[in-house]
């Protein structure tokens, strides 16, 4: 089941970042044990079962492989035993997690092409598999998805999904389209968190509830 | 892609009212840019999704189809652009978003009856596929979904959804049945509006959580 | 639709008693008549239905039987009828319910066998059809799922999915494993009820937002 190419280490990273950043999020809302399992595993494989719900992938990946359910008790158990270490890690984490954010959006524009989706459908089955897990573990926590407030995380996950179905297009070589993309999303993501930049937010007042 | 009937003139209007309502609701909320862009998008597209997803009919509508993308995106531009003039299409919004209710209600039924289901299930696939998009958007935002307190929305999608079901039985013309359906649902919402007509509700004390 | 097998009359104790507390978290919550039904509904075949998405099963198990839909709108009824007379049925509801919690892990478990899942798979399925109904309870009344935060609830189902699977592995008679493996979740949570045993929490300052 576990193979050691350049992607499935890239997967890897990604998974054990997701998980991490899910047992931080659980932890810091006082959940128990079950819970902070739980919410480490949504937050891990959540994009990638929307995706596979979404296009009819039945069973989802994570009921086929059972290596994700195993490594993410794992990365759990070790994010509890050292939660208040995991400071120093901050920087590795930090780019673990854009290193998934990178593979968890190529997994999800792929799978939009391999079935036979149009290219605007697949950046976006893409930006979703890259950012859902993240949004179910929000919506677990009680909290609007921070990704719906700040840094331009999803813009990062479109970008480089853009580019790999123009690459895909141009008949370049896969390996060469997965390093190419993840090397855009993760150069965005740096560069937006390096500069603070962030997408504009538009305020209005809260409108009447009529419309539903 | 596009055709120009009365059943796809109202599913467009509705999903217009449905992806501005998202909008507007997001901007309340202070999100940025792509959080707008996405409330709006599964305002507009969760019914549809939910019920794809629970009938197996993959992959689900909007992805086979790149239309609804492009409507929902520039309609949440315009929606930004216009944002404090929006106030002024009230009453056409308030229109249009029952228009979609009722068309959406219809997709659902008909989707049901086609797969088979019983009548009954066929009506709660209506109401699900006319309200969901709604309850979704709100759980986006950390709210108590809007139609589980007030306003008899679901309600009209019920019997919209009950009186489809009977003429479908009495073999009536489909063309018929859209137009009958969707005046009902019309109908009923503008008259539980104007005289501000609601469901009931039931106090209680909260309960221990000992169930879950 | 109706058999009145053992199995049969614990799947309809667990739907009453999942079905109630729905009703009763949203009552307490201000919620109309149509939102009592939804989250009665959803709590009482949420679990089932997240199953029967992850596994492919379409459509989900409640559309292809009217039974659910119209027992549950009764029982949702006498919640509201009865609500300030329901404190006296506590001890009952609880017994329900925790036998509504055994027989969905049941029901999780031997359809990750069934479609050919390793045993880990089944028994997180089981537990995410036991659970599921309170998870999504919560979500809609906008809570972080109690099960996340207190009691032993999931642990019980998923010690009793590992019994199962062993029992299962050793080609025990199903009506034992049946028995056996609702005698041991039941067992376990009066017992955790009883001396107020709790999941270990491991609280931590939030840390800042930054992967998602």
């Amino acid at each position: 089941m576990i193979d050691f190419s350049l992607f499935s280490t890239f997967d890897l990273l990604g998974t054990v970042a997701f998980a991490i950043s899910g047992a931080l999020a659980a932890m810091s809302r006082k959940l128990d044990l079950f819970g902070i399992f739980i919410i480490a595993f949504v937050t891990a494989t959540g994009g990638g079962t929307v995706r596979d719900i979404l296009i009819g992938n039945n069973p989802v990946m994570w009921m086929e492989n059972t290596f994700y359910i195993y490594l993410i008790s794992i990365i759990t158990f070790l994010a509890i035993i050292f939660r208040h270490k995991i400071n120093h890690l901050k920087t590795s984490l930090f780019l673990f997690d854009t290193i998934g954010l990178g593979v968890f959006t190529i997994t999800g524009v792929e799978a939009g092409i391999e079935n036979g989706l149009s290219p605007i459908i697949s950046i976006a089955l893409g930006a979703i598999t890259g950012t859902f897990g993240g949004v179910i573990r929000d919506i677990l926590c009680n909290e609007i998805p921070v990704i719906f407030r700040k840094e331009i995380y999803a813009t990062a996950c479109i970008i480089g999904a853009l580019a790999y179905v123009i690459l895909y297009d141009l008949n370049v070589d896969n390996d060469v389209i997965y390093v190419v993309t993840s090397l855009i999303v993760i150069s965005i993501r740096l560069v937006v968190v390096k500069f603070k930049i962030a997408l504009p937010s538009f305020y209005i007042d809260p409108p009447d509830e009529k419309a539903s």
